[in-house]
């Protein structure tokens, strides 16, 4: 297969939203197709729920229906809902590039890098129920904010909002209460991956996220792809991960190579700003998932866990645009001639992957004016 | 209405989960009395989305049916459930003490009170997969920690497994995405409230929680009562909140009283180790709800909010372990003649609440030992 690819969830004319795949500007209809009932709900999750066995027989299928030249949707003909049915939502900090600079920029008077960071991968929890699929616009959002020149906080709309470039695994299969997930058994849970747009909004986050982390500078909206790719159609992406130092815990160490070689880009006004690959990423997917089961944590079918915004080393390869314009200080500028520190209303922002051959899908969204 | 009352959900021998109210020691079978085929469902959402005047009409109709002498199940023959599906767990961090004690341990060289703490009840994303029903056994979770002494975290179950008390409003109806729920529309998308104990592993939490927040520390096991006990069942334990310094920002005012009058009590091993009262709570729930909802999150039928610890002011009114024992180094005796600085594997935890005349449902747990 080549072009967009992956598991969504679509409509035609009003009807009634199911499952389809697809296949660059098409999309197939599985249930009409003969692929199983499964494929009729709503969302994804019911066929995530299945397992490995089942994911490999549909890709299967689904190549022989499409080599046979079965009927397809034109995807401009669809309109497309959130794929899956979030559980749990869970977001890393997986990039030591951005890890780096965000402690620069948040805590410039100590090490970046906090002591445990090379130790395990960092994570917490995002609001689930506000996970969007690609095209929902994002409502700036008002929150409180206090510079450090200022006695109190102000209270109005988000003035550093802000985007994080991420990818993200979704989960199929659950587990029990009380039983890790170990590394080699990650590819028995986790169905695919989608791009992930955490928006982001940095003065009430810097505000808000002492002691307990991040809160409504992130809760108001985190877009994801409409198309969930499967790891199956993945399998010559996987490449070796960046060597860790120290060597992890034996519960994170695994067989194999687990990085993702994909080549990520974020545009911003019609200009791409970005340009960075997943395969940077510090900490690999595996790790993620046996982390944060190792204190017997279950997993659901529809758990989202992020990998944290993915920046590079190089200056145009950050994932956000506090690392891109040095905290605001340094706007960068579009095509149009104009320059951003951080999003302005109306701006449209568009993540993309590259997997070789294949594409992830995109996840647009555009900046709408704060309600007051 | 007296003694224990809620809206949870019960089998008897092995038959289809069900909602059913109690009423002290017995419970009402909704949907065999015909009041509805919504509670022959085997979770409280589709009665909680249904909203304020289907609460308070059933509850009407329950008062009728129970003084009417009504069939009802003996509580011992029910097997009891998790009585909603849980949507997103927020837990906030809004008893003065509690954070001022935990600052003091956490950061003993800074003040204890961040300076965001009187401006907005700060709170973060718990794990709602892995919230449970009273009774759950808790396993006790492994992961890393390190001590200040040692160079290296090591991997291992934790040694310093703790409790929260805690008090948690559950949404019914919820709400639209950018569109804040203000502190006076508190009562039309919040139905009711459960206890609720935060297990926590101090040492695990103490190595990770730098810079995003607490993650493995909690998200192993959060125990709720079996009965949801309905706001309207509670109009007269509504008191005035502890006094507000400095004035909090105009989106967070309300009008009226909104602290909750509740006795609480802590019990470990057949001892009782605390005992407070939810009243002394500095942010109330509308003023959680209209904060987390202010940069436009919405919020979902079964969204669980929860209090964070509840300490009092006085010794042996502390809602969790760590402070009852200054982090460990002052160990509480119990009536066995035992003492305990953490939790040891066996402990039972009862948490139980007293609203005058009526008893919110306990939550119990034992920890049993880690699984290796």
């Amino acid at each position: 297969m080549t072009g967009g690819v992956g598991f969504g969830v679509f409509s035609v004319g009003g009807d009634s939203p199911r499952v389809g795949f697809r296949v660059g500007h098409d999309v197939l209809d599985l249930a009409a197709h003969g692929l199983g009932q499964v494929f009729a709900a709503p969302t994804l999750n019911p066929f995530l729920a299945l397992g490995r066995t089942s994911w490999e027989d549909t890709i299967a299928r689904i190549d022989e229906l499409v080599r046979a030249g079965a009927d397809l949707v034109p995807l401009e003909d669809a309109d497309l809902g959130l794929p899956f049915t979030v559980g749990d939502y869970v977001d890393f900090y997986s990039s030591l590039e951005h890890a780096t600079n965000l402690g620069r920029l948040f805590r410039p008077d100590a090490e970046p890098l906090l002591p445990n960071w090379r130790h395990l991968p960092v994570g917490y929890h995002g609001r689930a129920g506000t996970v969007v699929v690609s095209g929902t616009p994002i409502v700036r959002p008002c929150g409180q904010a206090k510079l450090p020149t200022e006695d109190v906080p102000r209270f109005g709309p988000s003035r550093r909002l802000d985007i994080e470039l991420e990818i993200g695994f979704v989960v199929g299969v659950g587990s029990r209460l009380g039983e890790p997930v170990s590394t080699a058994a990650f590819r028995d849970h986790v169905f695919g991956v989608v791009l992930v747009n955490d928006w982001s909004a940095r003065d009430i986050q810097a505000w808000e996220y002492q002691p307990l982390g991040p809160f409504l500078g992130k809760s108001f909206a985190t877009s994801v792809g409409a198309w969930v790719t499967p790891l199956a159609l993945l399998e010559d992406r996987f490449v070796p991960a960046p060597r860790q130092d120290p060597e992890p815990l034996p519960y994170l160490l695994s067989e194999g190579d687990w990085a993702l070689d994909i080549e990520l880009e974020v545009e911003l006004g019609g200009t791409v700003v970005s340009r960075t690959n997943a395969r940077g990423l510090y900490w690999t997917m595996p790790q993620q998932l046996a982390h944060a089961t190792v204190n017997g944590a279950s997993i659901a079918t529809g758990d989202l866990f992020a990998s944290g915004t993915i920046s590079g080393p190089e200056h145009g390869s950050e994932g956000s645009l506090i690392e891109l314009t040095r905290n605001g200080e340094h706007p960068i500028g579009l095509a149009n001639g104009s320059t951003r520190a951080f999003l302005e209303d109306d701006d449209e922002v568009v993540l993309r992957g590259r997997a070789g051959e294949l594409e992830l899908a995109e996840v647009r969204g555009v900046v709408v004016p704060a309600r007051r």
